[in-house]
């Protein structure tokens, strides 16, 4: 157990620190990193905008920008109380990927003025990572950005999650035999990664993909669906399912939870035999752990106290650190699945049932999907 | 001499590194920095926001903001030739004060755009240095955001400078053995520097100022005045002077070069005997350097390589580490006044002709200045 002292003691002061990259002691050195010598790389820049990536920290640092609205599993807690979060996000960033990451939080809920406000900032930093941000705004706000911004720009609770969960599941199915292609896949929350796991499953190879939400299954006669909804009622469930989440579970053969809801014994005992269950939802799994294990050939959950931790610290430093290394304006679905199959490659290693993702803190994670996603993103241009 | 090479060389890759502030090496630390730890600080910042500057970055961080529209001597760059001058002050506010301090350029010139922006990422930070932005829009925006925000902001360009030129000119006056409110004080350049320099020298006890712009004296009279240069015109020019330059120095004291204008030797013969000249223009100081020492008592530059270098630095390390640590909300005309005494203060222990302010890399300044704009801030509460 840790207790609130050492948390808040941990805190106190901030979790961040900004230094000089090169030593700062004589006049000679002012000269240089200041007046009047830095007049000479700003004119550069200005006369070759792209200049900027090599003489300037932008290209190795990226913008963790969130609202507040969407944080852990507090929900709406505002720009100052959201930042505790941010900060550890990039402090990760500097553990795994060596970049620097610059936490910013903004002070308005209104989607215009946030992504007027992110457009306006943006050549401070090389690359953005969107985070904790309500769905479904998020999903406009990001779509906005790409197209307004020629840099990286993901937003994390997609499409991290989408990534570390394509690459367990390309895993469980390996270990159990079977083909992504043939798989039953219920998916339950569509909210922020419940939408971007689907699309990515897909475009891995998945064919089956039963979506249940608060509501029920989604499908195309629901009304109303949002525009993601309706996106998603076209791309799933072409079985035209309808109704709860019961019918979805029919013979289903994989689970995969990103809600707050409640699974239960009998439901499960729904599915096919020998499911892959996948139950994400933090602190407290959708499926009773005891029951995952009696159930399941194959347990993930987001905890780590427990085996097979999807936790998207094994793809965001990595795909932001490729991203910028190739330079790219985009990170695309190519660099997404590029990154999930190294995730997935390193895990094959020593792949076991409890092992079917590598540790959070497994060093060759990031170096690899860095790799991975430069060579995917350079392939492309 | 230091080459292009070597100045290109030492921008390669940025000049600023973000780290973690704490170890952050096992499943333990992460769980204390990220989840699920985080959040009972997020949660306790979220029920009491004062908590914010305690437990995150904030309360030890300035972010350096700029649109690019006046970058040292190179006008209007735009942002992204800007960012190699903001990092530089970064490392600038991590050497003389170990405060945090994060380049932020902006890619907008409307200063409601700009005024927005800033109100809306300030939750990121505990202090605002603006930099660099064109007179005289800064001026507004820096009174609305002071009006809006609850926190040190200050545009450096002003209000560094001045503090610096007024610590300056009070040890010149004591080396010679006047009194502030004796002196009949020129000020060239009705920019940034030249409006915050006349008002603080006025609060530290100047009675008589006249200042000069590329049209002449500014009076009450002249059409059109703009609302800043009116209220020049209103707290300046006592006597009511109205023409050019040769008026203004007629009879004066002090010579306040901030322009890119010209001071030659028949100008100067004009100036009361023994003048005090502070020639700031970089990096071709008004008056030439050999004419300054023949005619000047004291003389001052803005250049490295001459005695008694008026350099910002000696200001605002000190300013928003004192204002910081004393939480203040403002950065008010008392406690500059405290910085530009505590800068003063420290030059009167060697002071000589060549020495009335300190080295800029004299390393007692800005603790001295901190703990003067500490007590200042405090005084007020």
């Amino acid at each position: 157990m840790i207790s609130d002292q050492e948390i808040f003691d941990a805190h106190r002061g901030g979790k961040l620190t900004v230094s000089s990259a090169r030593p700062l002691e004589t006049t000679r050195d002012l000269s240089i990193a200041y007046t009047p010598g830095v007049a000479r790389v700003c004119e550069a820049i200005h006369e070759d905008p792209a200049l900027v990536r090599e003489y300037t920290w932008t290209g190795n640092t990226v913008a963790v920008i969130s609202d507040g609205t969407a944080v852990l599993g507090l929900g709406d807690i505002g720009p100052q109380a959201a930042l505790p979060v941010m900060e550890g996000k990039a402090q990760l960033f500097q553990r795994f990927a060596g970049l620097n990451a610059v936490p910013i939080v903004l002070d308005t809920l209104d989607i215009d003025e946030l992504f007027d406000t992110i457009v306006r900032i943006a050549p401070s930093f090389g690359a953005i990572n969107l985070e904790d941000i309500s769905a479904p705004r998020c999903f406009e706000l990001e779509r906005r950005l790409i197209k307004a911004l020629d840099m990286p720009i993901m937003h994390d609770d997609q499409h991290g999650t989408a990534v570390v969960i394509t690459a367990g599941l390309r895993n469980a199915a390996e270990l159990l035999g079977r083909k992504l292609s043939d798989l039953k896949v219920v998916i339950t929350g569509a909210g922020a990664a419940g939408v971007a796991t689907a699309k990515m499953l897909i475009a891995a190879g998945v064919k089956n993909i039963v979506m249940v939400d608060s509501r029920g299954i989604i499908h195309p006669d629901r009304t109303p669906l949002n525009s993601v909804k309706q996106e998603l009622a076209r791309i799933t469930n072409s079985d035209r399912l309808s109704g709860g989440i019961e019918t979805a579970l029919l013979g289903a053969d994989v689970f995969i939870g990103l809600s707050r809801g409640h699974v239960n014994e009998e439901q499960l005992q729904l599915m096919a035999p020998d499911p892959i269950l996948f139950s994400l939802a933090n602190p407290t799994p959708e499926i009773d752990p005891e029951l995952a294990r009696k159930y399941g050939a194959v347990v993930a959950t987001g905890r780590s106290d427990l085996p097979n931790q999807i936790n998207n610290v094994l793809a965001f430093p990595g795909i932001f650190k490729g991203a910028l290394e190739a330079g790219a304006t985009e990170i695309s679905q190519t660099m997404k699945l590029a990154a999930s199959r190294a995730i997935a490659d390193i895990a094959r290693e020593n792949l076991d049932v409890d092992h079917i993702v590598p540790s959070p803190l497994d060093p060759r994670v990031a170096p690899a999907v860095a790799k991975a996603v430069q060579a995917a993103a350079i392939a492309r241009k």
